[in-house]
């Protein structure tokens, strides 16, 4: 197989897409499927200002870099989580990130969330009993809050994601088995604004991961290659694999899952999303929608931290 | 592990339930538990006349068995496909059908599709253009024409069938993976009965193969070991052997799977019914009710073929 617009020796194999791409074409083509994703899901205009969360991964350093050559709005976001583990993993992903951010000459706003909230992720998660003794559930909590509350007040419009179509297969594919309605009514390439809280939006959410890693490797961007060192294990990479076997013994099957399921909801497969989502009222202490009465989750967690400060030591 | 009940020696390890069990202990439990889900769904009660479907496999005779046991008006009705295949196999499963049904003193229909149609179903297969040279498409449509065709003229008040939890896990899975909504809205161990159309159950539906398997080879039912000689390769056994792989994985996967799902569409997660169901008229030959205008599938097929019967050599 050639490269389908020039003939030239290809780069990057798509068997699911039926297209191979030579570098060059490659990288042209990654940005215009972002592009035509991101107006056929309405997720912004160029007159939008976009908070592009960035962890230093290949995915949301991509996106930064594909949204900044389509000539969006787009600042970072990098939330520092303290996560050591014996190779530096936080301190290496802000150092890429803000590497990436001063060789494109872009805005990046940082957030260390021991500044925050006195402690690091990992002393986060051994001092409270969300995940049972992972992180990842904290993490999740954490990163949700701050994202929110940097868009709300700096004033961005939108918050987007370097989620990919495996991250969103997968995620999908949990949902499913367990048949999560609240999460199966929300899922989406866009999720839109409340009151208080910015819309977001996945503008790779139908790209292929493998296809992510070969635009950051082509374009040269240097990221963190190790996976936060927490992932091990975890049901999403479990869920990951089984979609790679299915994908591995049919060309496109990820793809048309996520598809199948967005049309069909689309269609009205569901029922109206009042009827089960739960109604949100602001934190009484920070103001972010929550559906718990009185304090939100992150709120909640650091109210009951606050008399234990000797994680921080 | 030893049986729960007796503490003998055990015969049978469910690790999904956190249960093993004797030989009689067992031979008791499976009939209990098919009990249990018979009421449980609503299936029928002991005035009603019941048909069961038999094809001389190890699900629907023990279905058969357990519910002449439980004391329902069971009759069995054994449809003759024509499958030869070198290894007799329609012919073996109706000589093992019919020595159960002697042995047991109990009621059997036999209906030959060569008799009713004029062709085999691999003849009718590659008469028509169904299936793309697999007969399992016009076998199904052939054996719902044939059940409910039976149970009317008979008047029989429910079909019952032989599926099984990983049959059952196994067809949610590949109308997810698509995300059918018509069958997301209609499979479940219930389907009620229309004008015209007999009630569908299947009493076996939460109980997973490997045991139906040991329920056979306990109580000693001789029933035919070979799949359908077209079977290999299908869609269906793919899908079964993922969710094994899931199974062996975290025991109790596949019935999470399909009992979450029976669970979140009960408490409304997918639009009522009628706003995406198809609408259902009788079949002007036939009088079966059926979603397109004029002739039903059978029907329609039946039709295309009358003019050829080279078939029938």
């Amino acid at each position: 197989m050639r490269c389908r617009k020039c003939g030239g020796k290809p780069a990057v194999n798509m068997p699911q897409h039926k297209l191979a791409l030579c570098k060059d074409h490659f990288l042209e083509w990654i940005p215009e499927q972002t592009e035509r994703f991101i107006t056929k899901y309405e997720m912004f205009s160029r007159q939008e200002r976009v908070l592009v969360a960035v962890s230093g991964g290949k995915d949301s350093l991509s996106l930064w870099d594909i949204l900044h050559r389509l000539g969006y709005q787009a600042d970072g976001l990098y939330i520092g989580l303290g996560i050591d583990e014996g190779i530096g993993y936080s301190d290496e992903s802000r150092r890429l990130t803000e590497a990436f951010a001063a060789a494109n000459g872009l805005k990046l706003h940082v957030v260390e969330v021991e500044k925050e909230t006195g402690q690091t992720i990992p002393q986060l998660a051994r001092a409270t009993t969300r995940g049972r003794g992972k992180p990842c559930s904290v993490c999740g909590l954490v990163k949700r809050h701050e994202m929110n509350r940097i868009a709300r007040d700096l004033g961005y419009d939108v918050l987007a994601t370097g989620h990919n179509l495996d991250d969103e297969a997968a995620v999908l594919f949990g949902n499913t088995l367990t048949w999560s309605g609240e999460y199966l009514l929300r899922q989406g390439p866009v999720l839109p604004g409340t009151p208080g809280l910015a819309r977001k939006v996945k503008p790779l959410c139908r790209i292929y991961e493998r296809e992510m890693t070969a635009y950051a490797l082509l374009r040269g961007i240097e990221y963190i290659y190790e996976e936060c060192p927490f992932a091990a294990g975890s049901t999403s990479i479990y869920y990951k694999e089984l979609l790679n076997k299915m994908e591995s013994d049919r060309p496109g099957a990820k793809l048309s899952f996520y598809l199948s399921f967005l049309e069909a909801r689309k269609s009205g497969l569901f029922a109206q999303r009042e009827q089960v989502q739960a109604e949100l009222h602001p934190c009484t202490n920070c103001g972010q929608p929550t559906s718990a009465p009185g304090l939100c989750s992150f709120c909640r967690m650091k109210e009951k931290l606050a008399p234990t400060v000797e994680g921080r030591a």
